[in-house]
C-alpha cells in the first residue's frame, strides 16, 4: 500500500477502504508518512468528502492510536456531554451536578482554554484549592461517591487527532464534516461513556455556518456513535451571542452556581434544562421531555443539584464555601461599565469578539504558557433583543490593570450589532438530531 | 500576508492575486513556507484550477526564482522545442540540425533520463568523446559557427520548479493544467528562445489522457508564452506507441541520423518534417506548410541537415565518424528477437512498458546514480496497424547480459495489444494550437 495511491484515490472521488484509512493513520502517527502527504489527502477530503463508512473507519483508526477508557465497571448509567465550542459556555458546571442528582454518571475529562474560548479546567481552578489532577483511584472513588468528576486528561487518548488537528489548523482543512465528526467522536468514544449529547453550535463564528450543515454534521456523528454502540444525539444551538451573561473564569463559576440555585440567566438556564431533559429521556429516566423538564426543575428547587456541586468541589479539594459566599473568590480591583453611544435593538453580539476582549483583560491565554487572571472577565448586561439607549451600560469589565480598558471597551462595543427594528427571531435552540433524524424545536 | 489565507482562498474557489502567488513561491523557495502548506495549496489548485492570469503570475514567480538566459545577442532567429515526454523520442537530434540548416538557432539545454523515458544527453553520450559540458564561451562560439548546441543545464534555471515538482510528484498533484503549463513555460521562457514549439503527447501513458485536455493545456501554454512576448505553438501528438522504431541510446542516435539521411521510420520522419515545417512558418521562413515541408525535404535530400549534425558532433568533441560508420558505436554482444505467439493486428503498444523493458536491459536509470549501457535497447519491428503472424519477430533486444532476456521479452509481448480487426484510425498528429486556437491536422 502506498500513501500516494490513497491521496490519488480520494482526489478522484473514490471511496477509501478501511485498510487504506488504517494504513494512513498508523503511518502518520508513527512518523512514516510525512505531513505534506497527509495535508494533500486532507485537502482532497475537503473536496470529495468522507461517507459514513469512511468516517467510521477514520474514527476507529484514530481511537486505536491511543488509550481507551473502560467505564464498564461503573455502576450506573454513564453520560458525556460535548460542545463544539462557545464563549461563556459553562454548561458542564451546571449540567453535570444536575445529572448526577439523577444518578447519571459523568466522568468528564476537560481541557484548558486557548484563544477566545475559555477552558472548563481554568474556570474550576478559580476556586481556591481545586484539584484537577486526580489519580485513577481517586477518580473512581469520587465518581462512586458523588456520581461525577471533572479533571484533566490523564490517559493518552487519540494521539492521532492531536497530530491531525494541528496539521488541519494550518492547512485550511478544518471545516469538513467527515473530519470534524471523526475528531469529536473518536475522543468521545475513547472516553467510554454510553450516552452522549453533543451541543453543535451554528453561526458565523462556529464551524457550522448554517442549520443545514449543522444537521449534516449531527447526522454523521450520531451515525458514527451508533456504529460503536453508543446512544448519541445532538442539540443544535445558536451562537449569535455569548451564552449567559458571564465571560471569564470565576464570573462563569458564579453564574453556573446561580443557575443551580434557580437564578441563572434565561438563555443559559434554558439550555441546561433542555440538555438535562434530553439526557433523562435518552437514558429512559423519563418518558417525555415535558416530564423530564419538570423533574429537572424539581432538582433545582429542592437543592439536590446544588448539593452535588458543593460535594464535587469538596471532593476535588476546593473551597466549597464559595458556593454560598462569592467573596471567597479572588475579586477584580477594577469594575468598569461599558457605556453605549448608540441606540436601538441588539441584533447580534459577536461571541468571538467578546471572547477576545475577555482574553485581553487577562481571563484567557494567547499562548499555552500564559498565566490567567481568574477574576478578570466581562458581564454582559444587554443581550440580543434588548433595547439600548445612549448612556446605557451594555456590559461590565472586571480587570486588575487600567492598561487596556479603553481598547477593550471599544472592542466590546464593536461586537454589538444594533439596529432600528425589533428582533423577532431569537432562538437559542434550533432542534435535535438523533438516530431518527432532525426534530425542530418548537 | 499568510500562507493559510492563500490556501483558504483557493480552497473556496477565489482567484489568487499576483502578490499572493509571488509570496507563496518566494517563501517556498526560501524555506519559510513548509511543504505541508504547499501540498495543501497544490491539491486545492487541482480542484479549483488556475486561470490564465494566475498561470502567468505563477510562471513569472517561478522564472524569478532563478537565472534567466538572455539570447538577445544572438544573430539569427532563436528557436526551442519541447516534448511533454515520450519513449523513443529522439526528435531533437534530427530536428535541431534540420532547423539549423535554415539558420534557425537552437541553444538547447537538455536533461538525463530517469525511469522509463530516456534523456537526450544520455543518447548523445553514446557517441565516443561527446561533451555535454560547455563553457558559456564555447557554447556561444559553437552556436555562432553551427547554429545549434545541445548541452547540460549550467545556469540555475527555475529552482522553484524543481522543488515544486518533487512535491507534486509525491502528493498526486501533477496532473493539473495550470501547474503543468507554468512548470513547462517557466523553463522555456527562462531559456530565452523567441520561437517555441511544444509537442504535447496524448494517450493513456501521457499527462493528457484525451484530445480536449491536450487542447486546453496547449491554449494555456500558448497564452502564457504570448504574455511573455514569445511565439508559441503546440503540436498535439498520439502516444499510442513508441516514436519510431529505436528505443535505447545509440540505437536512437542511429535512427536520428538515418532520418537525416532520408531513411527514417515513417512516423518519426513525419513528425520531424511536420515540426520543421511549422517552425519555418512560425518564423516566417515559409508562407505555407506545404512550401515549408518541401523546403525541409530539400535540406534532407541535399545533405545539408546531415552536415549540420556532423559538425555539431565534431564541435562538441564527439567522434563524428559515427555518422557514416555505425560500427564506431559500442555494440551489444547479444541481439535476440522477440517472437510473437499470437496473431492479429497491432492495436496499441504501451510505450511506457517498452521504456521500462529498455530500462531493464540497462539502457536507462532507475536511480540517479545508475550507470547506463549505451548499446542496450530495443528495435521495434511491428508497429500499430501491422499484421502479426505467430512466429513473427515483433521486436529485437540489444543487451550485454543474458540475465533477464526472458522477462524483458515477456514484458515487450505484453506491451503489444493485438486484435482481430484491421486498425483504421492510426493518427500520429492530431493538430496544432497557436494563438488563434486549435487547427485539426488533415
Amino acid at each position: 500500500m502506498r500513501m500516494y495511491d490513497i491521496i490519488n484515490s480520494k482526489k478522484h472521488g473514490d471511496k477509501l477502504t478501511e485498510e487504506q484509512i488504517k494504513y494512513f493513520i498508523e503511518g502518520y502517527v508513527k512518523g512514516d508518512i510525512p505531513d505534506y502527504q497527509v495535508s494533500a489527502l486532507l485537502m482532497a477530503i475537503c473536496f470529495n468528502n468522507l461517507d459514513i463508512d469512511e468516517s467510521v473507519w477514520l474514527t476507529k483508526a484514530m481511537i486505536d492510536s491511543g488509550d481507551v477508557i473502560n467505564l464498564e465497571h461503573i455502576k450506573g448509567i454513564t453520560i458525556d456531554k460535548h460542545s463544539t465550542g462557545g464563549v461563556g459556555d459553562k454548561t458542564s458546571l451546571s449540567l453535570l451536578p444536575l445529572l448526577a442528582s439523577f444518578d447519571l454518571v459523568g466522568s468528564k475529562m476537560s481541557g484548558r482554554g486557548l484563544g477566545h474560548t475559555g477552558g472548563t479546567l481554568d474556570k474550576l481552578e478559580s476556586i481556591e484549592g481545586f484539584n484537577i489532577y486526580l489519580s485513577s483511584e481517586d477518580a473512581e472513588r469520587i465518581v462512586e461517591e458523588n456520581n461525577f468528576i471533572i479533571c484533566g486528561q490523564t490517559a493518552n487518548l487519540v494521539p492521532a487527532d492531536k497530530k491531525l488537528y494541528a496539521l488541519r489548523d494550518v492547512t485550511a482543512t478544518v471545516d469538513n464534516i467527515g473530519l470534524i465528526s471523526s475528531s469529536i467522536m473518536s475522543k468521545k468514544i475513547a472516553s467510554g461513556a454510553k450516552n452522549i449529547i453533543l451541543d453543535v453550535k451554528v453561526g458565523s463564528g462556529a464551524f457550522m455556518k448554517d442549520l443545514d450543515s449543522a444537521i449534516k454534521l449531527s447526522e454523521t456523528m450520531v451515525n458514527i456513535g451508533h456504529n460503536f454502540g453508543r446512544n448519541v444525539m445532538t442539540v443544535i444551538t445558536n451562537m449569535d451571542q455569548p451564552l449567559g451573561k458571564a465571560v471569564g473564569n470565576s464570573l462563569e463559576v458564579i453564574e453556573a452556581v446561580e443557575t443551580l440555585k434557580g437564578n441563572g440567566p434565561e438563555d443559559f438556564n434554558h439550555l441546561v434544562m433542555f440538555l438535562c431533559a434530553n439526557f433523562l429521556v435518552l437514558t429512559e429516566k423519563a418518558k417525555t421531555l415535558e416530564e423530564a423538564e419538570k423533574m429537572a426543575m424539581e432538582h433545582i428547587s429542592n437543592g439536590s443539584a446544588l448539593d452535588y456541586f458543593r460535594k464535587f468541589v469538596e471532593l476535588q479539594d476546593g473551597d466549597a464555601r464559595v458556593v454560598d459566599d462569592y467573596n471567597r473568590f479572588k475579586t477584580a480591583s477594577i469594575v468598569k461599565p461599558v457605556i453605549s453611544n448608540r441606540e436601538g435593538y441588539v441584533e447580534k453580539i459577536i461571541a468571538e469578539e467578546i471572547g477576545l476582549a475577555s482574553l485581553a483583560l487577562g481571563a484567557g491565554r494567547e499562548k499555552k504558557e500564559d498565566e490567567i487572571d481568574y477574576s478578570a472577565g466581562i458581564m454582559i448586561a444587554k443581550k440580543v433583543g434588548d433595547y439600548i439607549n445612549i448612556g446605557d451600560t451594555i456590559a461590565t469589565i472586571y480587570v486588575n490593570s487600567e492598561t487596556n480598558i479603553e481598547t477593550v471597551s471599544e472592542k466590546i462595543k464593536k461586537a454589538y450589532y444594533i439596529g432600528d427594528d425589533k428582533v423577532t427571531e431569537n432562538k437559542l435552540i434550533y432542534g435535535t438530531v438523533d438516530i431518527n433524524g432532525f426534530k425542530k424545536y418548537m
